[in-house]
């Protein structure tokens, strides 16, 4: 690589916050976009499951905490220039926190939004009426919602 | 959904800057991740090609525009906090800049990294001894380099 050498996921990027994608490891479904600091990849090594950053909570999301769907880690890789993560996963149960398998379950067509996912599991009964906030899928985790 | 309607993806988070993840329509090996603007966005959906918007340059990044490896947008998904953008891409040539077909060529393993990746291509011949940003895998397109 040219330049100084960095670490490598390289936190000096993006705020130290870098995009991290799961992929399902057997199927290679693409499961969801989160972000990681340097604190929850060290400890995303360590356990061997997928902890996230959530920017709106502003504290380590450990995927799973709350509905138990974690993500069992099976291989990392990082991209040419170090700045985004791909994680392979073993995901349990469901990624996303609207209860479908991957948060990707709205395809783009002409006609508008097409939903191609079938809900897995009710969001209520995993989440409840309170936070769900573990489940989303992508950078928002923890915003507040309207009927969360 | 909750809240009130939003427009689908939704450019109003992370300063107009959507993360949109490039997927192998046909194998499913995750090629690259950059950042989508509206603009960008809108030109993909018409020209049926990835275009992206590289924070560096400040521009539009027409991915193929130097190297020809465009990607044939074969559909396009967005995650549930319409934040997140899933390409299924026909990948002509490399994806990445570095000549690998996947910019994740790199595996993180208890010794440090692993390539995993075989080059393609070799990138001089490709992007000469220039700028070679269209390339890039990730969100530094354009960033200069120190060998480039």
């Amino acid at each position: 690589m040219d330049g100084p050498p960095t670490s490598i996921p390289d936190f000096s990027h993006g705020d130290g916050l870098l995009p991290a994608i799961a992929q399902d490891a057997d199927t290679g479904e693409v499961l969801m976009l989160a972000f990681m600091n340097a604190a929850s990849y060290a400890e995303t090594l360590a356990s061997g499951r997928a902890v996230y950053y959530s920017r709106s909570r502003k504290r380590l999301w450990r995927k799973g905490e709350e509905s138990g769907h974690v993500q069992l880690v099976r291989a990392i890789f990082v991209d040419c220039d170090a700045d985004t993560i791909l994680l392979k996963v073993e995901q349990v149960g469901a990624a996303c926190h609207e209860g479908y398998r991957s948060c990707f379950f709205r395809e783009i067509v002409p006609e508008g939004i097409r939903v191609v996912g079938e809900r897995m599991v009710d969001p209520e009964a995993v989440y409840g009426g309170g936070a769900r906030d573990e489940g989303r899928g992508a950078s928002d985790a923890g915003k507040p919602r309207a009927n969360g």
